[in-house]
């Protein structure tokens, strides 16, 4: 103690900064240490979860489950074959809601999805019978499936199938309608049921038929180099596109179909940078199934959104959703859009952030900051911040900026509730009343009741746990 | 004097370290500025360009030249057609440089081109008839051209057709025939003019009907686009590549050929990440093209290398070039090559570096850096010390790490006499013996003495002119 008095002071400071610019003041010599406190209510419930033993063993085999599966696209086949979806029932977007609860944009895919399949004459007779409960409603995720924005899946949709070579599991997506005016953000005008049409009849064969001939495309691979080239796979598929265009192109030109089909097919996908989200998407999706269902991992496996609710799902919890309401996307608007015109978070696809793409990987995709109004530098902060809250680097995504150091994947609710970091989520934004479409591009966080709600059921599965060993 | 005296002292250090590192020692406040003497040998000659009035206002329309041009590629056509080389004729890259002179992998792509064109029956019966002098050979720049390594064009091979729709200014280059094994490295094998035959007999032609049923296709922008994507358009042009074949593949499809030749070309093409290297030169030769022939200028407007000598030419000193030997480059070697394999620098492709692109836009394509065995930092290090030596930043290229500035652009002779700082250039390395191919990829600099050269030409020229005025 004599020793500290006499020698020159060193002062440590953690958090707040009041201490640390009082001391500064008296020219004592300051390290500041950068912490926060828990997410507020955390606290009890991350000590029986923190020191259960399972989690580091269980945490480390569902990284290790997660890195090693190689999605490879091995098939296009309409729903009602691949999901065995029967007529009247339709899939959707993130965790289970029903008709009453639903949001504008889901009401809107759901009521065009019913005119495209025949069930209803208009997008209204399909909202009459969606409110007398004439349909079934599951989401994508309890079906193998993910969708991006309301993720509305019905039986004659095309989809892509995705097989881990090593496993056998499979996982599903939707094919890619554009941007603007599409069923997935709510719009059911004449134009968006046309093109479904021709998607079900043109492009779903062609593509089969293409990696019918093609044989198997490695998506893994396809990922791994779009990030290092400015794609993070989630607002930006640019380069995925192009790639899958031509690994593709020549097998759909020898498919034998009309070459005007053929043509058409290529100016489409082609002209849709966003084509490659619905293979990235279930890609993330069958890589992280892979972790499901671990005793004891604290490993986030699904964030999605129904455009009312934000839920989550997490290895050691099996298929439980924990939920808390979407919040509304920060971002830019299209032509004459603006705040009010946005409904809440949607969609699936930030099943791309929990797998370490997306707003995770907003350093390797510095033009998405741009987009939505930040600059580079923020960009590389994003990614840095989420390795605070993540189980491990990603093997395959490597970031130029970052000296090709793997992106921060495997959210943990531990540290998130420890460090009160929210995964960054990088999105579209559909408009909130029915029939719109996409109002804008931007970025969003869960809320953070469902990381708590999280915490307390994995607390609860250790505690029960105890109980069970000492009884 | 005597305020310096009671003040603290602020020592400002400009270049050496020394006395710097010794007032820092006696605990002085110091700044200091980066500094280096102009190059050796450059100072007689900088007092009269940097003193003439013509200087500012010539370069700064040679940039708004440069800057104004939107090159579009309008036909692909045969060298015959479009150049009107006739049987015997040979362009070839950099400067003029006879056979008797000629390195390796030149004279190893002139004995290929020679036995493609029926003029001789074996790479060593056309090597004779070279030495009796039965070729004519003149620089592709000489013609409008450019043509990447050894750069030999014979009047079979297609050419891509550039255009600037303002000015009518024309551009031209040669399809390219992927890695390895290729003409413009020096080999002759027989798959090599194989492929040749091929892309005269199917590939050109088709892309002819291409870009005939498309329409002019607008090369700036798929620049600018690379620029985000991790292409720097020289070493990587990967996404530039994938554009173009999005671009054009409807076009293809629709243009009556062959299913199966389609089908080949759109697989030859995605296949080969360097396709769209052959429209970035020309790309760059056109906007370059557009800024000679300016008096009193002192940006270089070409940079070139025979595989021989290096060759600059600068807007003020029309068509003359400014050579010094090749350097050799330093980088990573393929398979079981080294540095005794590897030949000096040779082909047009400075271009892009002299256009803003490559070297100079390494900080947009981190993984060229790693390829040749740099990391990101040292991408961005180069990219901002390419700044000290050119007049402007690019307006459409623009670097995603670097907050969306412009590449640095337009090379200024008495920058690169004053600082000492050489441009910077990414390549591939050819094999010095004839007939090897690609032994590796890496990093290379012009010799200074063409910057002397150039420096001194144009003191002359202001001098005569001086001498004009006063007589």
């Amino acid at each position: 103690m004599s020793d500290l008095l006499r020698s020159e002071p060193h002062v440590i400071s953690a958090g707040l900064r009041l201490l640390a610019d009082a001391a500064e003041r008296q020219a004592a010599r300051v390290t500041r240490v950068d912490w926060a406190p828990p997410l507020a209510g955390a606290a009890d419930d991350l000590v029986p979860v923190l020191s259960d033993p399972r989690r580091t063993p269980a945490n480390a085999l569902a990284v290790q489950r997660m890195f090693g599966v190689r999605p490879h696209l091995i098939g296009v086949v309409p729903a009602r074959t691949a999901l065995d979806l029967q007529p009247g029932e339709f899939l959707h977007a993130g965790p289970p809601v029903g008709w009453e609860r639903a949001a504008g944009p889901l009401r809107g895919a759901l009521m065009g999805a019913a005119v495209f399949e025949g069930l209803a004459d208009s997008p209204d007779a399909a909202a009459q019978l969606a409110e007398r409960g004439a349909f079934a409603l599951a989401p994508c995720h309890s079906r193998g499936a993910v969708g991006p924005m309301a993720g509305v899946i019905s039986p004659s949709m095309w989809l892509f199938v995705l097989q881990d070579p090593a496993t056998g599991r499979r996982s599903y997506c939707s094919l890619n309608e554009g941007l603007g005016k599409v069923l997935r953000y709510g719009a059911f005008s004449p134009e968006v049921l046309n093109r479904l049409t021709w998607m079900s009849e043109v492009l779903g064969p062609l593509l089969a038929a293409a990696v019918r001939r093609h044989g198997p495309v490695d998506v893994a691979t396809i990922l791994a180099q779009m990030v290092q080239m400015g794609d993070e796979a989630h607002n930006r598929n640019r380069t995925g596109t192009l790639m899958l265009l031509r690994d593709l192109l020549p097998s759909m030109i020898e498919s034998g179909m009309a070459s005007g089909d053929v043509a058409r097919a290529a100016a489409f996908i082609g002209g849709n940078d966003h084509f490659f989200l619905n293979l990235a998407m279930p890609a993330c999706k069958l890589a992280l199934d892979a972790a499901r269902d671990i005793p004891g991992s604290t490993l986030v496996v699904a964030m999605a959104r129904n455009g009312t609710d934000f839920g989550i799902q997490v290895a050691g919890t099996g298929d439980q959703w924990f939920t808390g309401p979407a919040l509304i996307p920060q971002g830019l608007f299209l032509g004459g859009y603006g705040p009010d015109d946005a409904g809440p978070d949607i969609g699936d696809s930030a099943i791309t952030e929990t797998a370490g793409l997306g707003g995770f990987a907003m350093a390797a995709a510095p033009a998405i900051a741009a987009l939505v109004g930040g600059t580079a530098a923020e960009a590389l902060a994003t990614t840095r911040r989420m390795y605070e809250i993540t189980l491990a680097e990603h093997p395959l995504y490597r970031v130029p900026a970052l000296e090709f150091r793997g992106t921060p994947a495997g959210i943990d609710v531990t540290l998130v509730a420890r460090t009160g970091i929210l995964p960054q989520i990088n999105t579209g934004m559909a408009g909130k009343v029915a029939g719109t479409g996409q109002v804008g591009a931007g970025l969003v966080t869960p809320p953070r009741e469902v990381f708590l709600a999280a915490l307390h059921a994995l607390a609860r599965a250790t505690t029960s746990r105890s109980g069970t060993e000492s009884g």
